[in-house]
């Protein structure tokens, strides 16, 4: 099958590529490239060079943060509610090649702070079981994101710290210090349920339950190599609540790290919502949704 | 008048030292000596003689972080409840000099985690105004606490890590890249209260509600130079929102530094609470009282 279109997912700090076929068949697939903060010079161009050499000249496709003002071209937010139809007038182009790339999309509601996703729009895209599906999806991680879709469109989005958070905390923050060193252990099942639980039901109360996590390690009551996982439970279970409070979750779609969503899974199943888990291509798939509805697919 | 006592404040970071007359007057002071982990080979007899060189050799007691296990020596925790008459027996004595060290607290309730404090319960029975007194003490700061007393003794209290998700978010999060490079920019009375605002109201959702921190930065609604007050203010109103949830406010004492107990003062007061702050040499005259209950004083 012929290829036609090379789609490229660069953020922060990785780029990854496919190869994919009108019908949207992955063909090959690259990861390993530099994300936007490891490009010296702002040379873009030719850090895409050097990561797509030997692929044929095809049109090409980004989402993510090389899109935001930090990146190569900056492609500007889309308004929330938003769906493909609104997705492919704003594609960027990054001059000197034709890279079209994909804006970010921004939720602004009187009366409410704004919210912004870049990236994720693609990966929800991606995950849709058609063109017109509808569903809440929940996208874990530094910045999780918690999207309802209707019909095919983003209708409304909010952003947890949740991720970030866990990570200052466990870095640079006297809960620590308690810590094991790993970079991230095995997570402790028993250790992470305990912490959801509190997080979940005391979710009001974060910045005085989250002492805890020092103060059962002082008594001895949680080990330095549970920890983590009892400070990654609390936080995402006092994600959970604060989400659930603000919607209905109906068979929400998990997309990300799989033990990540796993993790998810398990206290939503425990709240007595069952959710799936999306497969790992949602990104390639996205952008060939979005390349398509753009006309970039001949 | 004659001096009769050596008290000594001595943190993580700091060291302060007052000479004191039997009957509690301040007749000397000093500040500038070395916390415990500027205390090299943890010669802390040779950072203390340093310290009070000059001043008559009298009996001496310090409170703070020198009584953890990172100080110089241990002095185990008192239980809570617990007032002077259980500290007292409770100080430890530094080898090979007559330095007592007061304990700190430690509140252990079936069902929930413990808490802690050190050098906190000093203050607090400095702020008291009779040895049998009651009341409503916050300290806010690092890891702020909230403290009932009743009769002079310390029922119940509470730890809320606010300063320090403060400061780990400003120094160490994306919030911090958008915000002032200036340590702490004075306090911009209307972005602190739009965040407090916002945390009193919306504790449960802290996760997003800091988001907003970015985004309003992003959309240009809120300046690097305000950033900090409003981050400020929506981690003190989450705090005092889950402190008043478990605790009804009739009329608390602020205990730290001038211009944080000030800025939870205003909190309160738009909550309806009025509070009163206490003077400065707390801490000077909690160890006098402590001294003066463990018979150090002749």
């Amino acid at each position: 099958m012929a290829a036609a279109l090379i789609a490229l997912d660069w953020g922060t700090t990785s780029l990854r590529g496919w190869l994919i076929a009108a019908d949207g068949a992955i063909l090959d697939r690259r990861a390993g490239g530099p994300g936007i903060l490891a490009v010296g010079d702002s040379d873009f161009a030719g850090a895409l060079r050097s990561f797509v050499a030997g692929w044929p000249d095809l049109p090409s496709i980004a989402s993510g943060m090389i899109g935001s003002k930090q990146g190569w071209i900056e492609a500007p937010y889309v308004a929330c509610p938003g769906g493909f139809a609104d997705l492919a007038p704003g594609l960027s182009t990054a001059p000197g090649r034709a890279l079209r790339v994909v804006p970010g999309v921004a939720r602004q509601v009187p009366g409410l702070a704004p919210d912004v996703m870049r990236g994720e729009e693609t990966q929800i895209f991606g995950a849709l079981e058609s063109d017109e599906a509808s569903g809440l999806f929940i996208l874990p991680g530094t910045h999780s994101k918690w999207a309802r879709v209707a019909s095919g469109r983003i209708v409304s989005f909010a952003t947890y710290m949740t991720g970030e958070i866990f990570a200052v905390l466990r870095q640079h923050s006297i809960l620590g210090r308690l810590m094991a060193a790993d970079a991230m252990p095995d997570l402790n099942a028993a250790a992470f349920e305990a912490g959801a639980e509190v997080g979940l039901h005391h979710g009001d109360d974060l910045l005085h339950r989250l002492f805890a996590v020092r103060t059962l390690g002082l008594f001895e009551r949680l080990s330095a190599a549970d920890a983590p996982s009892y400070l990654s439970g609390l936080l995402i279970g006092a994600e959970i609540a604060a989400a659930l409070h603000r919607e209905s979750a109906d068979s929400p779609t998990l997309i990300g790290a799989r033990p990540l969503c796993a993790a998810y899974r398990r206290v939503l199943a425990a709240q007595g919502i069952e959710s799936r888990i999306a497969d790992e291509d949602v990104t390639p798939r996205g952008l060939w949704r979005i390349a398509r509805a753009a006309g970039m697919i001949g």
